[in-house]
């Protein structure tokens, strides 16, 4: 068992925290982005998440954990339905998946089974990084470091929730929906915008500049090296009481209402913002029932369209060479302009 | 199985359904080239025409799944009929193949089968992409990031219908007859043009900007995401219309009639647009002929000439520095200086 | 068997087919570079070309196809021969090899045969694409996108008529004695000089501009495509005569005179117009002949000259910054002050 | 045995050496990096510092020398453990491990055991470098040479304290913690911000200029490659000294204590200086605990703060282009506008 | 047999040709460098030198054909002599091998035989082109379109007369005497200086521009190529003539005398053209010697040194920014000013 | 056995037979480093002194041959001295190495069997050429045309002593002494500052200007070639001599003293000349102490501190943008502002 750090002892981050939440209880939101300078706590924030998740139940031995509910499973699971076998059920832990620097295309797209290929001649198909993040998430610490053809892959599965794998003969297709979260510091290089792009939400992480703050954050952080079992049992409640409100929140997720009205002012939102295709509205309708549903309510209004837009459009900005005010300031401007 | 989103229940997006349809009745025009911003839909048709296609008659058990109607064969299949075998006729899906970043070459063109190579000491062919294309459409999203080789290779197999293979000691030749479509970005680096020209038709997608169209995309949208069994049931009567309509189209072409007169305005109209080669007029002319099939018409005339016009020749003009015209509005300058 | 677009049904393009016609007659004048926009049948003639092609006499089973009319043979000829074995003969088509793109060097130069190394422990050479076009033609298109290390190789082939294979520890030498047919864009990136030198001659194609010759073509084209069979019988007759007259040329061509006043003419037009080394003369006088041959003349003469001179010089010229007349109006310019 | 020069017979560079004592006492502060010209003899200073460590206890055959003493083991301890194995502890030397120029990726972070998965079909995990420092020191001469990707990885394994390996179909994860002592010539190659700021102490190493203390340096050089064994134990008596006194302090760091009051000034001279994140504030607070402990004190006080704030915060500024003064003179500036 | 182009049919050319006769009779001169436009036969005289060379008496069965007159031979056949078996001989063409673009460094300087190594489990070594090359010529065609690595690694050899392979734990030392022949075009990339220096003599080639004399060339060529047996016949009797020459001259090299005042009118023309290190002067004598014993003089003078400096110094000038007279041209006229 | 040129034949280059006469009296001086044009007869000098070193005592079949008078020895040497096993003694030349281009890093630094370990499955360690080198001279003939990482490498053994290998699980650890001498022309590449500094000795080789040197030198090297056997006899004596005076000053050495004062003037010297580090210093004082010990002298003086000043300091200079000077000349100047 691993110690990390309590999400609910997070000192401050609260636009990082709600992000993350939010793309728990509704998974077709698309991703966190969380940009912003080293030593904020972008890492430890995701570790505290995977402790806090709702466990899940899945296909015993199945190399993707199908959700025995849904009626559409891998091949494998497939074919032991059609012959009758009974899926066994088990609970596990919703995956958070780390992509480590280095990682080799192969292990993250799955490979061929070689042993079995020389010892048996049957091709075998070994699941990667994307096989295991399967209805969870797959976390990428600094981002913009990695190659590029890798984030393109992953985009692209992210996107279509599967994994085609097309190399050394073998054409595999199977399961592959999570929640990619990315961090990584601007300052370090610079994200393609079409990358930007497929990110649901975005978050801009700051170092926290009072020092009372500061000290407090030191001060947990001691508190947690020096005995990380007491001081996990210490915030133990207060995370089991995040938990709960997600799992309520996504069964009352279906529930809650939006209306044209509501619709129309968050189009005409992103018209306005020049934010290229749907992603932009789509992403708001979903985000505000997301937070709609946190905050118990039935119906989405304006306040949640105020609170997710920066969420939803700030990383979908055209660069405007005349107007170098930043990104969130300019969402923050066109609510006013527009909504009210 | 798969649940993909019914073409006809795709808001707006006229001018691509049209291309792709054409490319269906006459896969003789050579492909289509979706030019426009991330998050507009393009994928989504080519899944959507996937479901759409109607099935074809094809030998059992060919890799290349031969036509028996037509008296040319690929080697093995003309080896059977020689041996006086008789060859047995499946129905099977058009094939609508993907070809996934990352894929390698030896995936893509096809490769020794190593296997058989080392346990059984033969040099045995194992087909890639290509080879299961055949007959049928291939895919590629983000054509634009695509290594340069590999796009050479595919414009140049899609132009001759064959695929050849020389490596490894090894000199293969299978027919290869496939209808590509591209779609990429311009903004995320430029085609060129030597690859442009090789499309037969080219269309430019943008995000709708009407609000309530926009709306009415995202709902269209959740409500598939919601349940897609229900959805795909509800546009089924209106996808099955289409399908059918392009039977009877394919049957009609033979017959639609072109003027001299009629194929003069064209090459005139190619001529003044400064389009290198003939591949213009070529397009055109089969590109009329589609349409004019489509629309139940016996002779093609100057309205389907100044309809596909844009399709067919707006990839082919050569960059004017003294003109920014977009190359859409060049051409339809010209369809009024010239034709009228 | 394969369905080419009749030679005799091609439309215009007069240089490039006597070009063809001419290096068909001699194959010591040493290749043809057609050079021009995509699109107006470079491709198509190279088969066109193959189809018509006259028959030739080659020792059984040889993999370089020896003629049996020669002293020199292939290595394994020779030991046949002085082991008392007879050579039998078959007659076979002039071989017309394509280079696709993407051919490995192992291809094109041949390799070691890795199964009878691994499974009889004898190293044994695997002939590449050079000996199969041996006594025949290479064609290549798209010349400037191939590699440059693969084309010094060719080049440098085609000049000594021998493959010399030095690699594994393997030394192989062989014949490999053919006409090599490049086509390319100089759009799409030069060739380098030293390369079109190499060239014995060069064509520009363009793409016609009298809007009754593009609708011909254009119509030929598509009956063609609608049924090959029949369009091929209709042109068969035409074809046939072509090939005769190549068959009778050739052998005439021993016959033909060229007399010093006509050399000296050709050497002071090549001198002024600066072409290095003597391989324009050289070329001018072998292309003068085999036209002189085509014609049934016994004499070349200044009409020869002048024809063939463009064909021969024109891919030789030095740059001349001061001078941006098209290298085709330089020559014919030279030949109007120095021939008279 | 090797033959290190003796700790304590190193002539000045107080600083590098107080910084490695530190880190000894807690290895919690982050590594070292020494920076500085050629020839001052930090590589020196880092075998010396090998010798003198104490010895610690570790479960005997574990790869990873686990630490009998906490209850967090590695998988395989933890595994015998489980199956009521009782673990044997052994006392081994605190592990310094050089990484090499030219070592590999795959000998530093651990590679499949080749030999057993050919011979015995399985696939076994071979540790690296990485597995043989855990709970030591890693030691990189001229880390500014190194690839890129070699000290990313590094950093995010001291960082994470495990080393998580996922390729070849493997996935592996095992302790990791080590101190991470880096040193280089930055005039050779400037490093990265992000990677400087992941280092806990940062130290200047000049070559001394006044001659006397030169030619004392030369000549306890000379007198110890003259003859080791009589110059080590020359100064043995020292180094067990200090050895016993870091095991000492190593006892007393818990107790330390550290008020509110110091850590807000220790926290404004960081947000003062623009340092990134709060790697700044947690560092000097350790530091200044480390220092306390070492000077046998209870309490860290003000004077702690001044002689740790350029280790911990020197190589943590952003270059300020208007001001080129030092890091050293600004951060020592800032103490005296901020602190008193 | 291969049927060259005779040495003594080649038109004009008299400096190439010149060089290559005095490096055949002192081999010790140094390798030729040919620089000058394509197409003026350099490649052909080489072919026709190989033709001309008297035949050597070589060990039979020697991979390096050692030379049984002299007491340094290679390690096989020391051993040989040592366990008293006699040293069989042959008589051999001198090795003339070409080493053709694309050859891999393993081919060139050997290989250890993987067959052995794999079946019989004893490394050999393989002998790749420099020890074929061993008492001969080896010649490079576009020297200046070889990588780098293996220039640097035949200057090498050339210079120690020793191969020396250190790879896959194969360490191996084998004569290779041989001279270095190269040609090249400077237009088609410059050759660094320090390899120039390597070559004892440098010719430059041009095209001739008398037109009877490029007839005449031409002619030959024609008649050469019709009927190669005829045409070598008729010009069997003056080929034979220059090898008793070149014979004869080789006995008598040894008799030839330089005076110290020549030697000294050579060192001061080699100091006055600033040419680095001595090999100017060393190249120098030996050509000098080189061709009095070629003119059958029994002392070398001053005519010789006008004779030899442009082929020896011409291509070791360091490029002069105020002079951009030929090197040529410096060479003779530095003769004027110094020699008298 | 080879024949080298004999060191007495040397014409000249007195520093360069000085510098390397220093290096094999004290190996601790740490390699040379021979800067000048092509043809300066740099690595004639080197095989020279490999011929002249004396013989030395060496474990027998060691690896490495070990010392057999040392107390340190390989672990091999270790185990059989542990389990009672006695040493056998060889006699043995002094080992001179070449580096020669296109050494692979393996065969540099060892590498694993592969045929044991493929066929007894064991991993065994070859020794590469550094091993070879051990208690001799590594000589790399251009060295600024050798691989960054590889020069790295060099210089890191060649400080350390020791051969550290982590590669395809294997950590192997050797002694490997050896002076390193590296020779290169300035012109052709410079050498990176931090890596001039790591060799003891520099000198700066030049052509003669003297004409009847120069003479004098190619007559020596002609009358070498033609008999190498009796130009070597003639020689022996004089390189006898050295040899003998060799091994008397290496006996000396330790007795030599150097005073305080004398070690003052050097260090003020380096100080004034702003050398990095402490290197100069102590090359200043072993070369001192080597010279005298080769003039039989018992203490080293102020000449000897001037005659080794520019060996030792003239690398160590940085550049001075202000002073164009040669280094020597600055040393010079320095050491008559300072020491007089």
């Amino acid at each position: 068992m691993s110690f990390s750090f309590p999400f609910s002892a997070i000192v401050g981050q609260d636009e990082m925290k709600l992000a993350l939440i939010l793309s728990t209880i509704d998974p077709n939101i698309g991703g966190v982005l969380m940009l912003g300078d080293r030593g904020t706590g972008k890492s430890t924030v995701v570790r505290s998440l995977a402790a806090l998740l709702p466990p899940i139940k899945a296909v015993s031995l199945c190399k993707y954990h199908c959700d025995p509910a849904l009626s559409v499973l891998c091949s494998e699971c497939e074919d032991k339905k059609r012959n009758g076998i009974k899926l066994k059920v088990d609970v596990i832990n919703t995956p958070v998946v780390d992509l480590p620097l280095g990682s080799t295309e192969d292990r993250v797209v799955g490979s061929i089974d070689l042993e079995k290929a020389l010892s048996q001649g049957v091709k075998s198909f070994e699941p990667g990084l994307l096989a295991k993040a399967n209805r969870g998430f797959l976390y990428i610490d600094e981002v913009n470091l990695l190659e590029d053809h890798l984030v393109d892959l992953l985009i692209d599965v992210a996107a279509s929730g599967e994994n085609v794998v097309e190399r050394d003969g073998l054409s595999v297709k199977h399961p592959a929906k999570f929640v990619l979260i990315g961090s990584g510091n601007p300052e370090e290089g610079e994200l393609r915008p079409q990358l930007l792009d497929r990110y649901g939400m975005s978050v801009e992480v700051r170092t926290p500049t009072d020092v009372l703050q500061r000290i407090e954050i030191i001060k947990r952080r001691e508190a947690f090296e020096r005995d990380r079992e007491q001081f996990i049992a210490k915030w133990a409640e207060q995370d089991l009481e995040i938990q709960k409100h997600i799992v309520q929140s996504k069964k009352r997720l279906e529930r809650v209402e939006i209306s044209d009205e509501l619709l129309i002012k968050a189009s005409t939102l992103c018209a306005h913002l020049g934010a290229d295709g749907l992603r932009g509205e789509l992403t708001m309708m979903r985000t505000m029932r997301a937070l709609a549903a946190y905050q118990g309510k039935k119906h989405a209004d304006i306040q949640h369209l105020k609170a997710v837009a920066p969420l939803a459009l700030r990383h979908r900005l055209r660069r405007d060479p005349l107007d170098d005010t930043g990104s969130s300031a300019r969402v923050e401007r066109a609510i006013e302009e527009i909504i009210q």
